[in-house]
């Protein structure tokens, strides 16, 4: 089975331009088939804060009403990720943006109405790998905005970590996926005030102690949980680690 | 060899609900491979007005600096393009949004600054087909946003036209290609009072004695131009028609 990189990177680093570049550069190196998966929520907070739409956040996720999801369709897929797109093509990687409505690769249904409604916003409910495989095997390389679709005409807001975690599931049907997952930290610390303290590998067993022991507490939790599932759906291996230190042996190794 | 159809619809005709409807479901309904290529002026026009960038043109062409750069990009790569993919998913079509730096298939050079300085918009200069073909085949119905670049990691804003016609001509190395632009009229008309006088066939001699003539004029003659130097490079036929008509046998047909 042919090898696979499934990184997924941070609005933060592809929307400042220093950061991009040094991203697409590291990314662009990278051997072997792989796959991009980008945020981009600040550029569509200050998109929507120029016309005038306020932009709602609830337990981080945003509220997409019709005008947010005009907002975040016009900066994910087009201006984000095109440019991404155009500066890959000309460190000659044979990128190809995309929704889920594109080839129709990832449908969702629109998250039910509980205590918060949360608009326009896609939970995941299948993935169809086999043209974006059969694409990954002629050498392009997809460059993934968190935008699905539910096959009724609407696209929805979905957020990039999930996205890069059912398109590295899917895929592992036909390769061995390593799945990265770049966020501000080198990896999971032992101490959360040290960046040197990465625990270089974990394992189930091991998680749950350290969550038990209050090592790894907060938004690392379901991180880590959404990394064993990924694991437990036949995905090889997950690091978590920081955009910088792409390409490089480190981070934090989830089997 | 197969048959493939590229259809030009202009921005007005995607940029209004109910046309967008009508459309979509004629176009949903031609048989056989077939590509769509649209526009969005208007909707470019809108965004940039409610962000307070002035919408420049020279010759019917839009002059596109940084600024509105980053507009249309939003508006054709993004919310234009991604509604039209999102609808078709949902007719059963197998869309697919592409800009020129998607699968690197269409490369442009920056206009050189004559009179004019255009900023950032391109004129073509390659065209990649093969995996755009190979897609076709399977069953994929490419969109295309009129957007190129320039493989030094610049998009840039082209002709919606232009984009149809070379990717006809390109295309027409795999497939007979039967290309139609849609316009406000019914076709080329003998008397431009009068919808129902429609010039059905015209050959390149006919076309010469109409201008002669001054049956055909100002507009129009660009449009046919293009419409024969396609012919010339291998494209099968082309049509000029009114996209309510789509699906019908109407129209200019130009052999």
């Amino acid at each position: 089975m042919d090898k696979l990189t499934v990184i997924k990177v941070g609005g933060k680093i592809v929307e400042e331009e220093s950061s991009l570049n040094d991203l697409l550069q590291k990314f662009s190196k990278i051997e072997g088939n792989k796959v991009l998966v980008h945020g981009g929520g600040r550029s569509a907070t200050a998109l929507a804060s120029q016309l005038g739409i306020e932009s709602k956040m609830v337990d981080g996720r945003r509220v997409t009403d019709e005008q947010m999801l005009k907002v975040v369709t016009m900066v994910y897929a087009g201006l984000v990720n095109k440019n991404i797109v155009a500066r890959l093509q000309a460190l000659n990687v044979n990128a190809l943006g995309l929704t889920g409505a594109d080839l129709n690769y990832m449908l969702s249904d629109k998250r039910p109405v509980k205590t918060v409604d949360y608009g326009f916003v896609g939970d995941v409910k299948e993935v169809n790998s086999d043209l974006l495989a059969d694409l990954i095997q002629k050498g392009v390389v997809p460059v993934l905005a968190p935008l699905t679709h539910d096959k009724k005409g609407h696209l929805l807001n979905t957020n990039a970590d999930t996205i890069a975690g059912e398109a590295a599931k899917a895929l592992s049907k036909h390769f061995e996926v390593t799945l990265i997952y770049c966020f501000e930290k080198k990896g999971v610390l032992s101490d959360p005030e040290n960046e040197d303290s990465v625990i270089r590998n974990i394992d189930h067993s091991q998680f749950v102690k350290l969550v038990e022991e209050s090592v790894i507490k907060e938004g690392m939790i379901p991180k880590l949980e959404n990394s064993f599932a990924a694991i437990q759906a036949g995905v090889k291996q997950v690091i978590i680690t920081r955009a910088d230190q792409l390409g490089e042996d480190s981070g934090t190794v989830i089997r």
